[in-house]
């Protein structure tokens, strides 16, 4: 179908702000808002990934931290809302900070975003890091937690993002509760050492790499960490680490009503921790996850503070695409979640009209907001469909060539 | 948002006609199959149901089996696409064939579709039906399976539908293999009293009301005992029957291609067999379902020969809007299956191109399509919004006072 | 396999005794703590229960409160730890009151236990009770728990214990922060009325009546109401009130390091909230549970105060035989958890040896406990086998007669 | 506790095997299909394996196909039941069929079990092997398997085990049903090159490393496509390979009484395809489904013809300790399902009495089987305790020592 090579994409833009004109709404603040969207881009998600059963590998694949900026600086000229990138301290700071990475971040139009530390990769954390039963590991974890905050501060980040990996794999290997209360001790030390404005995001998942239980397994353990340390830690909600039936929606409305929800890591999966592209598997469940987000703006202060991040395996699909494939989906999304008629909607739920409140969600849920995400994108100067503009560009396969001539060809991984 | 009132309602079914047309396809066609699909509308879906927690009464629920077929006309009324009602044997023929009844739906331009036997009810089937260790159960249940074919021929119809509630609740309660055996001999029996032309459907289900394990837990079962039957035997596919995760459009695809999908029930869930209004909670699922249907077209024969059925529980919303409302969203989630752009879908899926062939996918699923189906019931004579026709109508409100006259107020059930 | 009934019994716990003596552990002081278990009944465990398909009846169910108790008492007289009854309101008590229930459990030597209001049966509950958007429902059912709170000082009860069914079927049906801060008001007002030394338990439930939202889905819910109206208020853990997966012995564990466990609800599920015997699926993941449970004994203070109950449907086995399956079930997996060596455990899990602290625990595990609760029985002066006594006794065919001549023959109830 | 240390041990085996002859059953007979148990171990459990998030290193992993030969000796040595080793074509052979290794397993006492082919690993297979688009990598994948068929005539093998990772990662990626007919036809060429008396198992897995659709998702898709290509084909079933919640006995059972049923993996888990040691999870589950194996003995041709393989990740333990320890499991958990009183149980079931019959299989469930198994070992001259005499033996310490001189100290792998 036409969608973004749509001929009358602008008329139809104007068709539905037209409907929001028509509910007494503002519809030049609705296309702000969508603007004023940004969403983070991992550097990760440019290298090759895989499962633990090998990974395939793609020749135009970022193999050093200034191909992973310069991939994502590609996703931002094509999209115009992704200006900063996600670091991994351990793969994109080997040797600690590097101000050659500034600087050519810098270039690229770039911004450094959230730091990552990485807590699972060494040996030494077989049995754990911040829950590790050797006081010595501990402390490597959180020594390596506070290296990331110089390196935050150095990067002019306001972000450190924490997931451990921590759990076990068998009834009885070790004491949950002395685990809990390790994991506590640590982030005391760690949250000890934040400056003033940075947010420590708590993040949570129900297993794997461990497989019988995670040290911080569920958003109730990630905020009774987060509220125990202070004001300046959040939990941050990956959509990945739920288990089956869960609702999503629901932990972001509670952690929005209690002032916790600190960010999130966009991705879709139908199984377990999937990492597909967002929205892929169920986007209807996506949207709603925009609709409380939106629904909790708060009328004198505006939209609450949440840093939106993509974090996805790209094993199969072309990783620039896919990013940019992700990025759409989430302004597409986030434009039907502005799109409801919020006042129309709180008048049906009070009346116990059931349909009618169901009908005000999917009407704007199955509105086509494709224009309004082109439109949007014209006003900023990039071509309405950022996905084919890119494809146009020939990036990818000059990236495919370039890389293949400085690093050789890869072999990959294997599961044993 | 606008949706079916949307003053460019035609136009824009038109400018979708458009597209489809540039792709070298026939609009006409498109529009032909979206007019003919056929949905059957269950008798039991018009009276009061709930929870083993209790229920809640709607005072327009249909008591009697006069009132569930004006309800059900009254749907057809509406949708246009509805013609047949499904019959439960046990609650609309307590007393076996009676020509009223039929008679009734004749003057309501109703038709009685398929039979369905009661299988649970009955306080002899504690231990199952078909599976029950003693052989004179089982010979009640096949009795009742029998009278169902008689009374299927007497009311012209050609579907009888199996759903078996057997199973245990403990380990050990009886011999999974000697149940497995006692239900393959009971279809014997009653395939082989079938006339030409009448299939037997075969449901599946993976719990509840038995909660250790159901005897046809899953569709490789009913597919075994459906081919062992014989070739008038077909798999019934009844989407709230399925475990978290499972692929149904995958079961869909090879149920078509072993030729052996039989029929649906229509319905949707998010945790166990919630029976909510289809497509309420993931709306794309959904969707894929069609695209599998309408890939297996066969090009010489036509669309395979499939009964579509709702089989909800309106717990709470009122059931008529709740029916209409399921209609609505069957008919355009089957047209966005329509416009699915196959050939241009085949070449990528050749090539290895994932983004362009899940674009194809996706490109039709974003395309709104209540333009289309309003366009179809415009041809049809009827009003673009079924739903705001059916609530204009006043026709819950005159059944409400009624019914309320006719049986007076009933009491809910309760747990214990 | 000879199990209770065992000529060896006595020896067989000598036996293991003496092993619990080897490992320089004091043999007297578990016996003591295995007899002073004690296990509450629910007075609505020997009431015919069903599914929303219907309930299939027995001759010996109780339909009377005093029935109830006497059934109850039977289940005492043979396990010797179960000497309170839980009360619901509604069902015990409909016209409020009664002070002649409490003198017919005086007289059978049992005492009432916990309180539990009913939020979900009245018709004026179709859109919840707590967090109704109706502000005359919140009303009434707040008025429920008011005079729940007075029924419990009357009967001497020292525990409410809080189910809400509420939630929502369909995404917008209400709002999800909306309905939060009702309950959390709500809760505030009951709370406000507790008399000193009376708790608060509040329960979590992920679905069921409610398919799409359940207004306190999760332990995380339920702790953050419970903490934010005071310290009298803790969480109930009902093992069926899980979605698959999820470790239930770490939800455990963090509650009693937070102090907030406040009670159980002993049931086993291999589905959803399938309300089966206790550990009837899973006798492991049970274990576990108590594992965590005595190893978070206070050196100083002992075991923590939470209130051990059985909530449990019996739709097809005998009720009474099915709870003293239950007590009897509970009583070994606790006996199993009693026998861990935690000294060994802790050197294991300290020293990284995975094999050895899985050992540890699965050791006591797979040692045979019926010979340790036979011998408790014993010295209570009561048959080792809880069952065969019942049985022996012909209680449940004399209930069976007088309660068919007291009340008629019941019909069962229907799905539509 | 006690378990295989208990002095009393073989007195506490006779005391169960009185309790067997009081039943009117053989303890003779008992004992010997107790010792006749045979179970293959794969190759790949002696190897360092990992999570998409890195691999955990052991010194004494091994690292060529001798070195896993010398470990699965070491488990024969101690268990006396394992004599044979499944081989992973790929990493085992990966030059071809080699005869110093059929000679050094000859050395050792033990046989080349099973034949597995890689159809996962290699680049080509980025879109599938046996479902590929492309006939070209379907001609690599089919001649890969037709190699390893050759293999496994060179090694005395009767058994070709084939698991494809074959799938899709988004909906639209490739034609589910296209893959279907793709994967029947490859499967029919390589069914056409088995040599009489060869087994062909086909595996099936729900997800992982495919994350939308697998090809061969269930088992009723690998019945359908063993029952077509031929009787030499037959079903595998690998335990972690299910969905949250399927009723893994119930396949098993239906797989006996269809005589499909080829073979095991096992392993536990708990979320998805954890890959955990047998029944360190859910040991009552693991019980059933020898107890359905049990049950389904012919009484005129005895047992029947399974393959028991072991398919574990040991990322944590020790390998070898790790499959001691599980193949100790299998051993008592077989002992528990042999001491099922199947007449009584029988009885129960015929009467509708579902307590009583739970209680025939719990009460199997709950002896404590270790004296049992340690009389077994006995009589084989080996030592009660198979895991405390490896550890004993030194064996461990003495591979990571040469190991370590032999290969130098390997890297882990990364996720990015």
């Amino acid at each position: 179908m036409a969608g973004y090579n749509d001929r009358t994409l602008e008329q139809q833009a104007q068709r539905i702000l037209n409907d929001v004109a028509d509910q007494g709404r503002n519809p030049k603040a609705l296309m702000e808002r969508l603007a004023s969207l940004r969403i983070e881009i991992p550097s990760w998600g440019f290298a090759d990934t895989g499962t633990r059963f090998g990974k395939f590998l793609q020749p135009a694949a970022a193999r050093t931290t200034e191909e992973k900026l310069e991939d994502a600086a590609e996703v931002h000229r094509r999209t115009g809302i992704c200006p900063s990138v996600a670091i991994h301290v351990l793969w994109d700071f080997p040797a600690g900070w590097d101000p050659q990475v500034a600087h050519r971040a810098h270039e690229l139009g770039m911004k450094i975003g959230s730091i990552n530390p990485n807590l699972f990769q060494d040996q030494c954390y077989k049995y754990g890091s911040l829950a590790n039963p050797d006081p010595k590991i501990r402390a490597v974890a959180v020594q390596h937690c506070l290296n990331s905050i110089e390196l935050a501060k150095e990067a002019g980040s306001g972000l450190l993002s924490l997931w451990l990996a921590d759990g076990t794999n068998y009834p009885g290997q070790d004491s949950i509760r002395d685990r809990k209360r390790r994991v506590g001790e640590c982030l005391k030390q760690i949250y000890a050492a934040l400056p003033d404005g940075m947010t420590m995001l708590v993040e949570y998942k129900p297993f794997e790499p461990a497989f019988y239980h995670t040290d911080i397994a569920d958003w109730g353990m990630a905020y009774i960490f987060a509220r125990e340390v202070g004001p300046q830690a959040k939990v941050l909600v990956d959509f990945g680490h739920h288990l089956p039936g869960q609702n999503i929606e629901q932990i972001v409305a509670w952690l929005l009503d209690e002032g916790m929800l600190g960010g999130f890591h966009f991705n879709d999966h139908k199984y377990a921790d999937d990492d597909l592209t967002f929205s892929s598997i169920d986007p209807y469940a996506a949207f709603r996850v925009f609709h409380e987000i939106v629904s909790a703006d708060d009328p004198d202060h505006g939209p609450a503070d949440i840093a939106y991040m993509i974090d996805q395996s790209h094993n199969l699909k072309p990783k620039i695409a896919a990013m940019i494939q992700t990025v759409t989906m989430i302004h597409e999304l986030f434009a039907k979640a502005l799109l409801v008629d919020r006042q129309n909607l709180a008048e049906a739920q009070t009346r116990g009209d059931i349909v009618a409140a169901e009908t005000a969600l999917r009407d704007a849920f199955f509105t086509d907001t494709r224009p309004l995400v082109g439109a949007a994108r014209i006003q900023m100067g990039l071509a309405p469909d950022a996905l084919a503009a890119h494809e146009a560009s020939g990036y990818t396969q000059r990236a495919a060539q370039e890389r293949a001539a400085r690093h050789g060809i890869s072999k990959g991984g294997s599961y044993a």
